[in-house]
């Protein structure tokens, strides 16, 4: 999807939040900004959400006296959802449909996105952790269930931080499948790379490979080519979180999304309300509930 | 009060809604927000807020092909309120402290802000009106009720259009005084002119002056001499909205201001808790709330 004129204000916000916790002294933020701005007035408006942010924020690092920003609080996110998985293991072991029920928290876990918003804290995150069992899912959530017990090879796209560790609990579904988890090339955002999800273990269940690019979702002609073979052979998809959806929601194979609308923008565009659970592909009709547990 | 860089992100949302209002063809929309965000590369970062967002909506009505882009918001807003007083001037009539009653109510009215978020609707409006009887205010309500009823001149300065109906409410209690109801010179956003006053019916118990500015909210040097000369000499100023606070947080005088904070920049800077209920002057203790019905 091509972004719109209401995804410059969060660019713009993203980058008050990078330059922010990259501790410059004041003065050079307000330096900082300023440039930010001269480059947005000349940004390509055709460009997906992801392509844009991708370049600000390279230029972004380029400047900062850090070239990941987000370090501290993907720790920190880190640390909360590692702290939180044990006892949301238990409660999915004890759902009478625990396919379904990993799938939800695996949405849940799409809050911690520092893209949409500049801070999750411990309180949204458990609070939507109670809520989630009972969430309906928007979108195909029988027809997703099916593919993921037929795959034989799953390609998982990762999205944040602290969200991988709920990623982790569903592909211990998914024991029956060859699961290869893909992270970003690099930091990005609060973006997950390789650190991440070695912090949450998944490669002691799942192959983990990154994509090769710095764009916060994934754009497949910035992505290796191992990479981009291992997307059109892996027979299912699925990809987490708003970015994987703004570059990916126009692909030319089938991919299962699986996220929490946070903007409008988002919202628009997939048809699915502010703050539902989506687990569609684009064959799904936005407006029904799906079924499951 | 000066901005911070969490006020670029707003100012860029208020750009993108003004543009769209206007009704410019979508290309042209486009290249007005390229050149809004380079002259936003440009600002002093030391002004207060609403000297900025003047400068951006100036110069932004000189592109436009309106001078007033929100006439039609305004207009909306206004019918809204105009269907909803009748009852909630009754249940103030019925409440055991009228007057406290209608500062609630008064408060509730400032929700209608499109300088804050983008759209207000009947629904949020009407739910914020159901939970007002019960809502704690915070900072001074008694010593604000005291001095209300102390006063034999009092300067209200109104904030946003639609809101202006609960501001009439408030008004209706002070009928002891000399009242002045002073709006925006002219449009910018959606804050209260002279019409909106009249469409009110304000003229009826209360002289409706304009404070010769086109800034959204109070910066006194752009002001008319005349009503620099009133905001001197009146006993009591009462200031609606986060833009008058923007704009006299640190005045020569004593400001009594009535808002509900919705951004985290005002409640950093006035110690009040986001959504809080504020009547309060720059004495006031933020974290208790105040007596009162």
């Amino acid at each position: 999807m091509n972004m719109c004129l209401d995804c410059i204000p969060c660019f713009v916000r993203q980058a008050v939040d990078a330059v922010r916790l990259s501790g410059a002294p004041e003065e050079e933020q307000n330096r900082l900004m300023q440039r930010i701005l001269q480059w947005l007035a000349d940004i390509d408006l055709r460009l997906p959400p992801p392509a844009a942010s991708q370049r600000i924020h390279r230029r972004l690092r380029a400047l900062l006296p850090t070239d990941d920003p987000y370090f501290a609080s993907k720790k920190h996110h880190n640390d909360l959802a590692a702290r939180l998985v044990p006892s949301i293991r238990r409660r999915i072991a004890a759902s009478h449909d625990p396919l379904a029920m990993a799938v939800r928290y695996a949405i849940t876990g799409n809050i911690i996105d520092l893209g949409a918003k500049n801070n999750v804290g411990f309180g949204e995150i458990y609070s939507e952790l109670q809520s989630a069992p009972m969430q309906p899912v928007f979108g195909d959530l029988n027809v997703f269930k099916e593919k993921l017990l037929r795959a034989q090879t799953i390609l998982y796209l990762a999205d944040n931080a602290g969200e991988i560790f709920f990623d982790r609990l569903l592909i211990e579904q998914l024991v029956h499948a060859k699961v290869t988890l893909a992270v970003r090339g690099a930091p990005v955002l609060n973006d997950a790379t390789r650190s991440d999800a070695r912090q949450a273990r998944i490669d002691e269940i799942a192959q983990i490979i990154d994509n090769g690019s710095d764009a916060p979702g994934t754009l497949l002609d910035d992505c290796t080519e191992d990479f981009r073979r291992r997307f059109d052979e892996a027979d299912l998809i699925i990809a987490k979180g708003q970015g994987n959806y703004e570059s990916l929601s126009e692909a030319h194979r089938e991919v299962f999304f699986l996220f929490r609308t946070k903007c409008p923008v988002i919202s628009r565009h997939s048809g699915f309300s502010m703050g539902t659970y989506v687990a569609a592909n684009r064959q799904s009709e936005p407006h029904t509930p799906g079924g499951g547990a």
